[in-house]
């Protein structure tokens, strides 16, 4: 957009007041598209439209501290319905000290659509990780398996907000992102804000690989690393760290490694000692 | 909602960070609901879309600051449309100080739906003018001609953030909202949470009808009084000013005597020396 700060396209916008540091970042789910009414519950699609929010906090490793959920209900809720949703998401957002303190409710004729704002303050000792810290050395871990979410996980995701404020205190990393669109559109994101290319290992990324990604294999014939490398609504945390690297500090925070910050640009895949470029097999081909 | 914490269902909430005195507010607006694609330029509908939000940090006093702008483009839009919608959404913002800074786009095969979130600040000297502060004794003033606003004035409004700061700083008004609902629906909102009554003076109503509650009166053959009480979207300001009162301020600032706090509870409407309860004519007979 016209006018938007460019040096701050994140996860996260500041607010911009300046007696604040605060941030915030909004996302909206319609029904039919992130969510289906038909067969997920109010409570499961509530509770997704928090979490997709307090992901993004995750991602910048803040503090969230409180929501605004605008939501235009559809045909045929019922009053019950309409607060099943409302409660899980302010319940979900409770268990992260986040909960919902305003809003705005309608109803149409339409399908569904909710909207939810959430507010971060960043740790007293960390400042917000960005998109743009990425350098030259930097290790890539990725918190969790990846692949096949949209099977079931999408809606029971647990954000990664409390894993992500123990990164930052104890990695300080210099980038970091969730895995929304894709482990490779996502990472090629933090590479374009940063200006350098990596390098995927092929055996570490196979480390990755989540039993729904090879269901999801299973079921559309596709190679199950292709799930792992741009299956969306993972929502793990891609995390790059400068050198020197705390192997035991990793594990312990259950990060796995994935690759290395070592080109100028592009994306890499590393397999038996070769180097072949992820991005000439074109995102499309993951899709 | 539950949980929603009672001493703050105003114009905005609180963002409840501990080193922060920032509030927020969203509004979600609907094709066909709030807006008409088919009459309504998309620029047009952006503004509308911003100028809500704004007129929210009028009713409370206080300075916006930055916005978030989420919407799902239905189909059809070009993205030439869509992206004059976030232009003017953004270009009344920067007018009142309030750029957007970040948000959400997506697209569905449904209607368009806008969700924008605005933060403020309060001003230094004053706290926000919340609803609750009517006292017996106070006078109510309008800051414009009420009625018949969806005829056309609902798109093109001006947010009274000025006028509003203004009135904070010389009159210390102890309550204060924007008149979205109707005259009479905001006042009853104001006298509720202040748990007091008013009386309107059907003189100084009458000094109040915009020659567009002529026209919708003309058009649906009721009596346009009524449209001055209850039609919806004028987006003025209803400022409650306690005594003593600087006749020549409030003239200064345009603004027009339509009553007092003078009941323990309940709306009333003072013509010819007679007080007759508003409520008992039910506030769906001015719908």
């Amino acid at each position: 957009m016209r006018g938007m700060p460019e040096d701050f396209v994140d996860d996260m916008a500041a607010v911009r007041a300046p007696e604040s540091n605060l941030l915030w970042t909004v996302d909206m789910l319609m029904d039919g598209v992130h969510f289906d009414s038909r067969t997920h519950s109010w409570a499961a699609i509530g509770r997704k439209a928090m979490a997709v929010n307090l992901s993004d906090c995750a991602a910048m490793a803040v503090q969230p501290v409180s929501a605004l959920c605008a939501v235009t209900f559809g045909p045929g809720l019922s009053a019950e319905d309409a607060l099943a949703l409302l409660v899980a998401a302010d319940e979900l957002g409770r268990e992260y000290d986040c909960p919902i303190v305003g809003g705005d409710t309608n109803s149409w004729g339409q399908p569904t659509v909710i909207s939810i704002t959430v507010a971060a303050r960043p740790l007293p000792d960390c400042p917000p990780v960005r998109r743009d810290g990425a350098r030259l050395g930097d290790h890539l871990f990725v918190s969790g398996p990846l692949g096949g979410s949209l099977l079931r996980r999408h809606l029971t995701f647990e954000p990664r907000v409390k894993l992500a404020l123990e990164i930052a205190r104890q990695l300080r990393p210099g980038a970091m992102i969730d895995i929304t669109d894709g482990l490779a559109i996502d990472l090629s994101r933090i590479l374009e804000a940063s200006g350098c290319g990596a390098t995927l290992e092929a055996g570490a990324i196979d480390q990755l690989i989540h039993p729904d990604a090879e269901e999801a294999a299973r079921q559309d014939g596709r190679p199950v690393r292709e799930h792992v490398f741009s299956d969306g609504e993972d929502f793990e945390l891609l995390v790059v760290v400068p050198p020197p690297i705390e192997q035991s500090a990793c594990m312990a925070l259950g990060l796995t490694y994935v690759g290395r910050i070592d080109q100028p640009e592009g994306l890499f895949l590393l397999e038996h000692g070769r180097r072949t470029p992820l991005e000439s097999r074109g995102w499309e081909h993951f899709r």
